[in-house]
């Protein structure tokens, strides 16, 4: 695995940047990204290039033996051309135009904008496309953060009909698809349709969803262009985007379809602020951020990516800007994140950034270097990091053990529709990770679509519209699989299917459930040291009541080799559900201390330590690096026995 | 009592009506309510109409037997329509136009959809006015759901000035009635009054409140032109509205004063969830709602009916979709909500709806069928109710004890100006309510100007404005009477009355209030296990305190036959003050368990058991249904000794 | 000190005016503040000017002997102006213009609006410019009140371009100040740059900074231009403007400068139930206020003032209207808060308002007379209060014991960056003034650049830019000094400094912060009965580590005569500081009982309980006023020995 740095040649005096180059050499990092908000220098005045500043930085940094990754500047274009079109901003749900002054505006629809952002990826690949030093490309920067995927702006509008036509051929059929009878919502013609936001009460579910997808494909075939003039100008190269956390609003697998290698943007702590984790997990892990927020997106997005190839382009370093709360790290954490994402397979991690910027809206996020150039506690962990790495060698080949089955269109449908306040796919997905993390093993994350072979055991967490082909190889399975609540709820335009739920999980799992039921957080069904919550499906089946409440509420059935949870997988039901289901598939489930996880390779096992103690780890294997008396922050690897 | 179910053919194939229309007479339901939403079907061109569906579904109901109650489809304006007019939608508080998508996407001021209103009215009317199965209307569908009475648009704006002329006459005398010259608000022409949204601070409370009963005139108009048109073509049927649940927007005594029936839509599973109860009533009754729900608007209906003909157009079946948190009714909820409606008075309970809908915004509302016809759990507790009537015949007719004055005016005072966040006159009018019914007490909520004769006592729980007939009647009135605070505090106009409050009341309860405080919640005057909590008036009087806290704040003053109570009517305070008034007037205020309920007719007592618990009720009368243990959902009658 | 009262003849039948006016006088009242909102009444027409009924109501109050101060009409334009410029209204952050309806509806920047609110001062001035019932001048009436400085309007927008002309001269500096190179930001000229609301995600922090000064200055100017009327055609007379509580939205200290006297409006209550307090504090001090409020700004404001010239204009009677709960003063509060107005040197204390009005939007605000021209109870208390004046004759010059520096800047700047949501340089100050307080010590608040001369001790809550000019001051200074956290943490230009916070204070505490941190609340390092939290500053300095956490988080470091506070200086930590602090600079600090606080003059010792309790209080010095054992609202006055 490689380690990298972020860096922005255009924020320091020329004068520094051999020297920056150089100490990035020295600690052991071998790729540097560039270049991703950098469209006002490069293009100060409309149709005026300035080449001469980024030609020096690229020959100074390759001087220096570092490998370029270089953006498209897409994501910050300059106010000249914000001021020729002014339609080109995104619009918000209350229907405000979101202006200049910050990063990301514009609109995915806008075709000026759309002509604009090729043109000038376009120069830049013309310029740099064969440059020795330059060995991958970023695609844009973090689309969808700060909400930007979608966009309720006249250019979406007329989009979106577009697309419906293109999807639903003639009106009639979308009318039938959407139910749109229903409080005489019919349309007469594709030009009648409007966008779903400030409706008087919640438009049709229906509507949201084609306008999910719709918004998703718009970022895919904005990014798609990208990447084709990429591939034109700057053959050999690959071609990536970097994701963000818990960031839902495009289809990441699609867009990991036409990248060459999937990257994601890694800032434990400040997803842990900002996300619905608990206030005790806040408060456990307000250092760490909690343990499975990072190898919850690397078993994530290496399932997004076609070849499997992923990578971590900016990993915090030391305390960011933008959460409400912004702690530092634990000492140990740095080097910790960095280990983790290799022991899920990463091929770099590269800090965000080198050196804090002094100014503008992040001069609060920490760097490996401290505004003034010094050394930064990030650095030296990243230093350790690469020693660390070297020593290693090769991380090795993951061992396979459980497949967790997440869709993008899974969570746009519960989010449409979570009949039962702030939960959805995601978090089903997440809860359920966290529980097969604990009992220590290995998850793959992938799409519906995906390959069964290998595996031991499937989860489906929460899936309402399930594809055929995953109906195909679920029953080809002879793992253990469990399957979570309103998973087979829906059909492909969110209805109720004909023979009602689990759908076409039926030929699974003979079923039908006559009833979902949500309640609010605090009331519950007591179990045997679970209890079943927020999200209730009723089943007629014949199938085994496996966990049944105090009151007979039956939490867990099986049927042969698959369980359906019937409650919010959440916390103690669904680590015992895990635990029966994982023993079954022949797999060894164990229980690991508090705060602690391990990742498996043929190689090594990697343990980490998230806690605020020190944590005995009994792991089969040699001590490689660490020991098994895990500190906080701690980090040992085993040769795998 | 009849029995009924709503139902959409339009969402069915046709093939499927005459078995519907089977089983519901099967189930023993006798009326069904069809059409509201159905104005994309019967017109899905302008001015060309498609009758041929509805007068096949109108036979087919017909010849099963039933008797149909049509709709007017005014709630649903279709897309053709909206995109003639644009500026026919409501626009919100922020100033923004609620556009097409869901439903009442209409501005009750709007001209233009007023006629197109009474166009498609007019239509229906034409062709069913005569049609033997039709036996009532019911004109458009929930005023006032989805906050949709009060619209800030161009038309209410221009409306909102011509009501002002005709009120005041000249600007001078509305000047004078608000007192504008407060912060020289002071206006030279109707035509400079603003719709009082978006302002800096808040607006004049008068002009607020002015903008409330404008608002809720226009309502009552834009009903008033449609039962006009259906009177005239449809004669000798009635027509009625129906209200929703804690909606307030608009006058519904003035709205049941030109119906022939008051019905209403009950939720209390929903209506639990969204309405501000405590969270250990959320959690005692999450499958029941709160006891007093359902009862309460009952008694509120009943009281705004001219006639006093009533009843429930919309029962929950089963778990709604439209609240943060969704669950299913305890089994036997169904059943015991109808016999309440039976208890109170009701001359039909419908169920919304026959068949869930397994597309658009409803498809997690449950009915009385499931989407794969199947029946679900509600099905058999209607029939089982069905069964119950049949078996008691008539209700009876009710007991008279305590009447309970509320307005809508009131609310509207109190919301303008709550001076004491979150509390109101129909959260007063609810706490005493509960009070009552816990002491097993008959209510009638009447309006200030109803007839009090027959009556052991009065409660007048918040009634800043009083009209003088009700001063009349309460002079007049010579059982127990209980005030509740900020009574009489205001003129007509939103004003302190020159003498202060108790204002007109001094007739009947000679006192001044010489302050008015509100205390957040958690701060309160302990007496004798109640509180003074929230709101507090304080009395220069000389009539006996009798409730007096441990610090000397006085919570209850008494004068005669005459309560004030003079904080909050909350809790224990409101039940002390309640027990004894009930006492004095002759009555038997009794100590029924937590969670049950009765209501006496001069034929039975209704027992409800609202609990989680078997509760042992003792009442004098003959068993005549269930039995004395009353079990959790359970109702038992008993006959009157 | 003197007393007075806001009265409006203009409510009231001009009959009751001379009688109104000898009861004030008869209280002890002996000045008016009259017309601040009269405008409609004096010019009801364009250009047509009714001044008859003021020049009666003013000689009627000069015959009685009242002394007048009179407000500019300027803060409620009536409605016939805003008709003639619908684009003088502020707009909001979200885009939407604020209409007529209540009052301050006028953009500061609106060139039409600055037109005419200097047309009707000069009217107003050229009036009664030497009237000799006339003292005083208020110029409109509390700037920034509802949130009213900062408007986003286009006439804002223009304004601000000019305004950034002015400081940045050409806009390669400006960019190069804001660091505009981060995210592609720069500008190409002023006329590009927009305001910084409703970009995508937060706007450039310097952008913010600069227009938050920007939205001052236009606060400045508009005081200024009827300042300049005011003393060319009223000779003599002091001109003052009312300042509100915790607004900090213009630079009171601007503003004092150009100002004869600051005053200000006291309403502890309203203030304590509308800013962030803790639950238990509005719990405790629900009919008192938070015993800091008043003193506070009393304090602050006296270091506003030019000459130290300051008053309470506006003095809370009785209950408000505007808080979201409303309680009664606590007997002896009203007699209490004047009396500590005369403690910090107040010139005069005058009450808002003389009676209730009945109607509009301040009907519910008490007055001294009830609207039925009763006495309320402060009435009572005003006239004990003018007794206990008129016995104690002159306040007596304060004792100089420590100075608190805060500035307005400082906390547009915690406001824009606040890295750590809830806190900000305001609440450094107050958090600060309250461990000094209960420590019995008298505080100045000043700006950064006023004389530190006299002062035993001074303490710099937090001041994330330094002017030079204290850091002079305070080498210069031999007393303690306190250094709060993000002190020295930024330039003038919202960046960090080259060499790291905290920055120019380096000169004074030889230190870098490596790394600032916030925590979410909860978090914390336990210290020895103080904890770290919310806000941590690690610093490497070779100063002691006084107060050091279990776990080696330094609290409080030590240089020389300086302390520099690393964590939020909250409770127990910034007691502990100060304690050790005040001892070094021979000051006395002792533990005053629970609510009480004093203040210290040459002449007296003031002691007041807020509290709930009577406690016993023990000052040096023979009692003069009431006792030691102090009654809850208790005022004592000890002459200082």
């Amino acid at each position: 695995m490689k380690l990298g740095a972020c860096y922005y040649p255009e924020h320091w005096p020329e004068d520094m940047w051999a020297d920056d180059a150089r100490r990035m050499a020295d600690a052991g990092l071998s790729r540097v990204r560039i270049g991703e908000f950098a469209w006002s220098r490069i293009e100060p005045e409309p149709g005026v290039f300035d080449w001469g500043w980024l030609d020096r930085a690229i020959n100074t940094l390759h001087a220096a033996g570092l490998e370029i990754i270089l953006g498209t500047p897409t994501a910050t274009p300059p106010k000249w051309l914000a001021d020729q079109m002014p339609d080109m901003f995104a619009v918000d749900v209350h229907g405000r135009s979101r202006g200049f002054g910050s990063r990301r505006h514009y609109c995915f629809s806008h075709l000026g904008y759309r002509a604009e952002a090729a043109r000038i990826t376009r120069a830049v690949a013309q310029r740099y496309g064969n440059h020795p030093a330059v060995v991958m490309w970023q695609t844009d920067n973090e689309y969808g953060c700060h909400d930007t995927t979608i966009s309720y702006s006249d250019a979406a509008r007329d989009a979106f009909r577009f697309w419906l036509a293109q999807r639903y051929g003639d009106i009639g059929s979308l009318n039938t698809a959407w139910g749109n009878v229903f409080w005489s919502m019919e349309y007469r013609g594709f030009d009648q349709i409007e966008l779903p936001n400030l409706t008087v009460t919640e438009a049709n579910p229906a509507h949201w969803l084609a306008f999910r997808r719709f918004s998703s494909d718009q970022v895919i075939s904005f990014d798609k262009a990208q990447i084709d003039i990429l591939r034109e100008l700057s053959p050999n190269r690959d071609v990536m985007h970097n994701a963000m956390g818990f960031v839902t609003d495009y289809d990441h697998h699609d867009l990991g379809q036409q990248l060459d290698v999937v990257m994601w943007d890694s800032y434990p702590l400040g997803f842990l602020e900002m996300f619905p984790f608990s206030d005790a997990d806040k408060a456990a892990y307000v250092r760490q951020g909690h343990p499975d927020i990072a190898a919850f997106h690397h078993d994530l997005y290496r399932g997004c990516a076609a070849d499997g190839r992923w990578g971590v382009i900016e990993q915090q370093p030391g305390p960011v800007n933008w959460a409400r709360h912004n702690p530092a790290p634990l000492p140990g954490m740095v080097r910790l994140w960095t280990l983790e994402a290799m022991a899920h397979g990463a091929e770099l991690v590269s800090y965000f950034r080198w050196r804090q910027a002094p100014f503008a809206q992040e001069q609060m996020h920490a760097g490996l270097l401290r505004p003034d150039s010094q050394a930064a506690p990030g650095l030296d962990e990243a230093i350790q990091a690469a020693s660390d790495i070297a020593d290693l060698g090769e991380a090795g080949r993951p061992i396979k053990e459980v497949a967790l089955i997440f869709s993008y269109d899974a969570e746009w449908i519960t989010q449409t529709q979570p009949q039962g306040e702030g939960l959805s796919a995601l978090w089903a997905a997440f809860s359920i990770y966290t529980a097969l993390r604990e009992a220590g093993l290995n998850v793959d994350i992938i799409p519906p679509r995906a390959d069964l072979s290998g595996y031991a055991m499937v989860a489906v967490p929460c899936l309402p519209a399930v594809p055929d082909q995953l109906v195909s190889a679920l029953k080809a399975f002879d793992g253990s699989v469990i399957i979570g609540p309103r998973s087979g709820s829906k059909t492909d335009e969110l209805s109720i299917p004909a023979g009602l739920a689990p759908g076409k999980l039926k030929a699974l799992f003979p079923a039908t459930v006559t009833r979902s039921e949500s309640l609010r957080p605090g009331t519950h069904h007591a179990g045997d040291g679970w209890s079943a919550t927020r999200w209730l499906d009723h089943l007629e089946t014949e199938a085994e009541a496996e966990l049944v409440a105090e009151d007979g509420m039956v939490a867990c059935w099986k049927s042969a080799n698959v369980r359906y949870c019937a409650a919010w997988p959440e916390g103690a039901l669904i680590a015992e559900i895990a635990r029966r289901a994982a023993t079954e598939a022949g797999l060894e489930p164990v229980t690991l201390p508090t705060g602690v996880r391990v990742r498996k390779t043929d190689t090594y096992i990697f343990a980490f330590n998230y806690g605020n103690e020190t944590q005995q780890v009994t792991l089969r294997g040699i001590e490689r690096l660490g020991s098994s008396a895990l500190s906080a922050a701690g980090v040992a690897v085993f040769e795998a026995s």
